[in-house]
């Protein structure tokens, strides 16, 4: 393992992409734009889902699983939808391979299929042709239902995590009997986004509705989380969407309310990927890797052990395994690094690399003296404390620095949010300190169209909490009636 | 809902079928030979996912994640295994649709790919080219590594969770130094099938090995384990191969031994899918419906309350709350079906169909006395007792229907082994009582041919505890040192 990464000032999307190399988190496949995601990232992502499922499961939902192709005619059925997703599908058109006699393996012509099959890239479509089948009455709603599952939208620019060809995600689909309760719901999944971002992730998030523009195909509202990451630019990392009823008129989805009426179904989508692990890396690592908020990392803690003789060993392994005990007992991950392949030095580097969030040292001259060394990931810094003192360090140190980080993206997030009134000052900012811009827009997709086109920057969102407030379009001087929020995105 | 399901006497088929429909556990979906699973079949896969994936931990697996897509070269690398698969692989060609201008949506010809990529249908190719990059040492090895997937094989006659086209599974991969430790990985791994089918599903299985021309495509060996159904046929339930080097001289990856030898590694894979879900229904179900091992039952213990006035449902409501806290201490999931459109009636007979383990009836005139009625789902006894025993007896019948319901497919399983020593007592025992047939066979692939054509049973596997035994094939007359099972298989 060669430790050294790019730092951020020198080559910040460098640093980036070395640091989840290096750290074993994922890697580029033979197969363009597919990620293998190794052991280590792979990691994060269960503790990610394991929370996340909690909550869903908290909120009411279960879990279900639909088929990974669907029909094109079914793909084309809502308008908006498939204009959204047809430049970027895997398209399956064959089912079967054969020997073409010289020993070569090619597609079987004589096996075309019929109708092609979408690898799906959200499953709006097949899921709503099955729930036509479920739902009759009032009685069937609301169906909340979440998948967990692999999706495909060939992109042709990719980077580990941020942008892939297939990613991991979960994808809610809720049915409901009125308009009211399925906006209740979208918002309420918003809130189950924010709350996993900023309570497990440690990653402040804005709040806000996408404009037009920026909205899911197929859907009347866009609901999102914006995280700022350490650059200046925004991430996109949930969204939660208002179907309103145009699955359901596409797939005739129809129930027989309490009052007897047919009626069309209202929907809910909301999904967040394992782009979220690329925000969680962008969000708090620093230039000797990675930085992991405790919640969510794989090992909490590691010991390192120093020593010359097998009695010195002995007596560290005591210690250790009263620790590992103790770890165990209360539910938090530790490693015991004893390989007697690797030096301390190497094993220190290895784990900063990987974010461990708590080191500690055991060293046996310091044990004579009842003494054991802690070190936090976050601040880098350490001290030397009584062995007998350690466990309560440990829990306290879990939350202190779950918090500190948090603490520290939210102070660099909230300055990094700066108010602007003219669209020169608008590109000052923008060039200079970045981050997100609070300004005044009139509302119309052409502006936000040349403010893109011009600058590169995108609404990222208009922030649910902004006040109603008089003010003139930066760009086009037109009244506006409330800021929304700019920013150069991932 | 209508509950009244075809018995298993009248036609075995269509009673799973219809069970697996109506107890809402999955449904053929909209593509053909994919299946929907419902929340309520997919609640049992993650039951049997989060079991699965403790014991490949604790046995030192880590789960990760590779490309869903793998490249025809790949594939076509082990020759054996490309023949294996060939005939039934879906194969991505195209990456985007378009508008074809009269408004139809159609596959974009300007976007085929230079190679064309087949949707997984096992990873073995795909996994070891990527192996091939984190294999240099000995250091390095072993890996062992698990993926929790979705994977396509055309099949052209498909059954709910029997054999779909595409299907959930586990597959581990794992990369030895040694032939030895790699043939010790793949028992252990199939130890821990064994143990999971028996002490999880209630399953007895046999462990074997599979014949040469049952083996994985590409193994060395493939042992199984071995389930029977009811109507006395058997089902393959769990497999691990020993791959040998063949994987490794496919892609080409070599490592350097303790003693500075370059050798090429050792491969084992295996895998169990949800398939597992079919097994478990046939294993167990009667004709009342579904009866689930109460350590794989989504819902435990249903109550189902009676009552005539507000007053008596609030003494209800009073000692249903503190069986739930009660029993969420104890992680026991208790559902409380207090749905005011539903009769008791109809509420007894829809849990009974879905298998709940425990139905507690709290009814307000027994409850005047202090008593409540407790069922078990697998004898469909009912007794009534003091409430204060309520939560002892729970926690005891939970126990006791798992060992139950497996010492009863215990004592049918073997019932129905069944010696036999010649051909003609070898196609009566198959025809009149089924089973598996324990004879002696000559060991060459012709006998087994030939007898599958007369037949249609196959040899299930070599037990593993076939002890050697001087005796001759019961078709061709040839010597044999072991006898094998024989049986119809699913």
């Amino acid at each position: 393992m060669s430790k050294g990464i790019t730092s951020r000032k020198e080559d910040y999307s460098q640093w980036y992409n070395e640091l989840v190399q290096k750290a074993d988190l994922a890697e580029h496949s033979a197969v363009r734009g597919c990620m293998v995601i190794k052991p280590y990232g792979y990691a994060i992502w269960e503790k990610m889902q394991a929370a996340l499922d909690k909550m869903f499961k908290d909120t009411g939902h279960s879990n279900a699983y639909f088929p990974l192709f669907i029909p094109k005619s079914f793909f084309s059925k809502e308008a908006s939808h498939v204009e959204g997703f047809a430049t970027e599908c895997a398209v399956v058109t064959h089912y079967r391979l054969k020997n073409d006699g010289s020993g070569n393996i090619v597609v079987d012509e004589d096996a075309k299929l019929e109708e092609e099959l979408i690898v799906r890239p959200t499953s709006e479509t097949i899921i709503w042709n099955t729930y036509k089948g479920w739902i009759e009455s009032y009685r069937d709603l609301p169906i909340l239902v979440n998948q967990w599952a692999n999706v495909v939208r060939w992109e042709m620019r990719t980077r580990l995590f941020l942008r892939t060809a297939e990613f991991l995600w979960q994808e809610g689909h809720t049915a409901h009997a009125t308009s009211e309760e399925a906006i209740a719901e979208t918002e309420q999944m918003l809130g189950v986004y924010a709350d996993f971002a900023e309570n497990w992730m440690a990653m402040p998030v804005v709040k806000g509705k996408k404009t037009e523009t920026e909205r899911f195909a197929g859907a009347l509202d866009t609901y999102c989380i914006e995280a700022l990451m350490q650059d200046g630019k925004a991430l996109q990392a949930g969204t939660s969407h208002f179907l309103g009823q145009n699955f359901a008129k596409a797939f005739d989805v129809k129930f027989t309310s309490k009052e007897g009426k047919l009626e069309h179904v209202w929907a809910t989508s909301w999904g967040v990927s394992t782009r979220l692990i690329g925000a969680l890396i962008m969000a708090h690592s620093d230039d000797a890797g990675l930085v992991l908020p405790p919640k969510l990392a794989p090992i909490q803690v590691v010991v390192v052990p120093i020593f010359k003789t097998d009695e010195e060993k002995k007596e560290i392994d005591d210690l250790a395994d009263a620790l590992i005990a103790e770890c165990k007992k209360r539910d938090i991950s530790i490693k015991f690094d004893d390989r007697d392949t690797y030096r301390p030095g190497y094993k220190f580097a290895e784990w900063e690399l990987k974010g461990v969030p708590i080191r500690v040292t055991i060293g046996a001259r310091d044990l004579k003296n009842g003494l054991v060394e802690i070190a936090r990931r976050d601040t880098q810094s350490k001290e030397t404390i009584n062995k007998d003192e350690l466990m309560d360090k440990i829990v306290f140190l879990l939350d202190d620095i779950q918090e500190n980080i948090y603490n520290k993206a939210l102070t660099f997030r909230d300055e990094k949010i700066t108010q602007v009134n003219s669209y020169e000052e608008f590109k000052e900012v923008l060039e200079d300190k970045g981050g997100f811009l609070s300004a005044h827009w009139d509302g119309t997709a052409e502006t936000e169209k040349l403010i893109k086109e011009e600058t590169t920057a995108t609404i990222r969102c208009i922030p649910l909490d902004s006040p109603l407030e008089e003010g003139v379009c930066i760009y086009s001087g037109k009244p506006s009636t409330q800021r929304v929020l700019f920013a150069k995105a991932y």
